[in-house]
């Protein structure tokens, strides 16, 4: 098959079919892309044998999706039929310097299939072209756009750290907490593609319009996808997918700030379902924008996380990756027993004291006051003084 | 067999032994209290028999724990039976206003016996005489001395509504969170015992001192209890063991703030191994202060509790508690179907539109966009005007 043709007739069914049009895209999965957009278009007529295999697709789907036949669906398509222009749009990408990938294509995110058969049809790619990464080391940072200074700030150090470490952070391109994060991977860009935007519109307009140095940015040293064609308006519906492609692209969806009603949560249920993991960053119980990571938390899908070695922990094959050393020493008496730990107790800080005393103020008979004494000197806990003892300055 | 003497075995027990004495402990529960005294102050010889039992009951307790045999523990024992005095103390503590409880009595909090052998001996309990409360109605709040304004906020938030709701707050009396949960409960007292301090030492000296006010007030509405004898310094051992009846008397223990190495995670673990609920409070990722908090929602034991509802949710039973309304109310659309959604996203917000052009714009057949047009108006989210259609007022 000339891949030519199948890449020209995606790119008509990204702009023919809604993202994850459950009958489009059992229709592509039935008869291929080529022969899909030829029933779509009406150049083909389907016979009973393909509306049954597209039947019997949909069904696997889960009882969620309404099938009212392909005559339906061809109805509901019929309007944007005058609308097609595959070779338009693939020129208008190359222009802006960038291209289509197909999932036959070398270049393809090979994730993406964990979506299954809403895996997106093809992705309209703004930026330069190289490898993707893999979603190993992808992690998608994602919140409000009305973010509070505290969201911006761990976003930023959150992103930087993860760039820096080598990950791809992928978000959505928005005010807020996605600004955030592309911006802080970009600054701190150590490997090929520090950051990736999905947009819910077309690629060729940077979408919102105040993003648009920060969009161009990431389209020259990043990438810039959006699964529907160039010209694509972002509306509510096509955000909502959108957000099934920024979880389907990352091993981890880590959501920074989010109200209690959120896209972001959308995109954090997107990834619970696929598998991947999810994490929440706390945040003052008294922040409406803490609400909804709060809820993640609560309702037990979403791990808490509070910085970039916690987000990788959780991105990494379980049990690979190195506990944090950051977080606290070990106080010298931690691996006391517990009567040593009373006799510690029992001595004093400052005035010098017997073993026969110790004995009764620790509960503990005389040799074992003695045998204590000797493993509590050995850690510098205690210390004989006027053939006494009293407390050691390693007990801090 | 004359409680008198049960009693006053269980005082002078309370003073021989350190709280949580495993060989102790398994003496009590093999011989009885009277008995028990007996030995341990060697009026009674311990057959081969009673021996044998100990070590069964010890060994029942798992293997942690190091058994050298009777005689070790009588000579732990030993050097404190001058001190015994139990007539005295139980006058001290009528002579406060106060008295001793042990598991037989009417008073006792039965929700104590899931401590198991690890149940104390006694309570020395300063406070007028009232039924206890049992588990369900009992919330543990705990946390840093050093609370930060943030901490305190929430520990006053928490406690006053609990006691306001009829929950008792049980805490430990030290500064900072406990104060500040004591404080609140006192305020928000709503029924018979808004809140226990349990303490490390004895309850006749009220510790810290710079509480004294605070714990006065706490054992005049609701009580102050310890299993240590008036007198017991509260030395680190006893703080450590103190947190399990903390634990064993709440169905819930939430902790509100706690460094990464506190006090507090420990009575949280005490919680969890009874098998009683955990509840930690989210706060910022740059406050050491919730850096332990943040440790127990990882490591999967605690569930994000962010105010009194949640936190009373944990302690009904499942499925009781009422959902909190409180959380956002739904969106009009929230119930729409994918094609009503894409079309509510087609209407225009200020111009008027046709059917025709919003099945173009929408992707649907003209028959779908007037069905929709329908289901939308009826909702208010869509408004016929001038032959045409625009987005209604509903939308928000």
């Amino acid at each position: 098959m000339d891949s030519g043709i199948e890449r020209r007739s995606r790119a008509a069914l990204s702009r023919l079919m809604e993202p994850q049009d459950a009958a489009g895209l059992a229709l592509v999965q039935a008869a291929g892309a080529v022969d899909a957009l030829r029933v779509a278009t009406g150049q083909l007529s389907a016979g009973p044998e393909l509306e049954r295999e597209i039947t019997a697709l949909l069904s696997d789907g889960g009882p969620g999706t309404s099938w009212a036949g392909l005559a339906a669906s061809l109805k509901r398509w019929h309007p944007r039929i005058p609308d097609l222009a595959p070779e338009r749009d693939l020129a208008t990408m190359a222009r802006l310097g960038g291209r289509l990938i197909i999932p036959s294509d070398e270049l393809w995110p090979v994730q993406l299939a964990d979506l299954g058969i809403q895996e997106p049809i093809c992705l309209w790619w703004r930026g330069q072209e190289q490898p993707l990464p893999g979603a190993a080391t992808s992690i998608a940072l994602v919140g409000s756009r009305d973010s509070t200074s505290y969201g911006a700030s761990v976003t930023g150090d959150l992103a930087y750290s993860l760039a820096q470490r080598g990950f791809t952070v992928v978000s959505g391109g928005a005010y807020g907490i996605d600004a955030h994060a592309h911006r802080a991977a970009l600054a701190g860009a150590s490997g090929a593609v520090p950051t990736i935007a999905v947009m819910a519109g077309g690629v060729d307009r940077f979408y919102p319009s105040g993003n648009d140095d920060l969009l161009r940015a990431v389209s020259n040293q990043g990438a810039v996808l959006a699964e529907v064609p160039p010209g694509s308006a972002p509306t509510r519906y096509r955000f909502l997918q959108r957000n099934r492609i920024i979880a389907a692209l990352s091993a981890v969806t880590v959501v920074v700030e989010a109200r209690w009603r959120s896209g972001a949560l959308n995109t954090a249920h997107h990834a619970e379902t696929l598998g991947r993991a999810v994490g929440a960053v706390p945040g003052s119980v008294h922040s409406a924008n803490s609400a909804g990571c709060h809820r993640l938390l609560r309702d037990g899908g979403a791990v808490c996380v509070t910085d970039a070695a916690e987000v990788a922990e959780l991105a990494g094959p379980s049990g690979s990756a190195l506990p944090d050393p950051r977080h606290g020493q070990a106080a010298v008496q931690d691996g006391l027993t517990l009567e040593d730990l009373i006799l510690l107790d029992a001595l004093p800080l400052r005035s010098v004291t017997s073993v026969e005393k110790l004995s009764v103020v620790a509960g503990l008979a005389q040799y074992s006051v003695r045998a204590g004494l000797g493993r509590l000197g050995l850690l510098g806990l205690a210390v004989p003084e006027r053939g006494g003892w009293k407390r050691g300055k390693a007990t801090g």
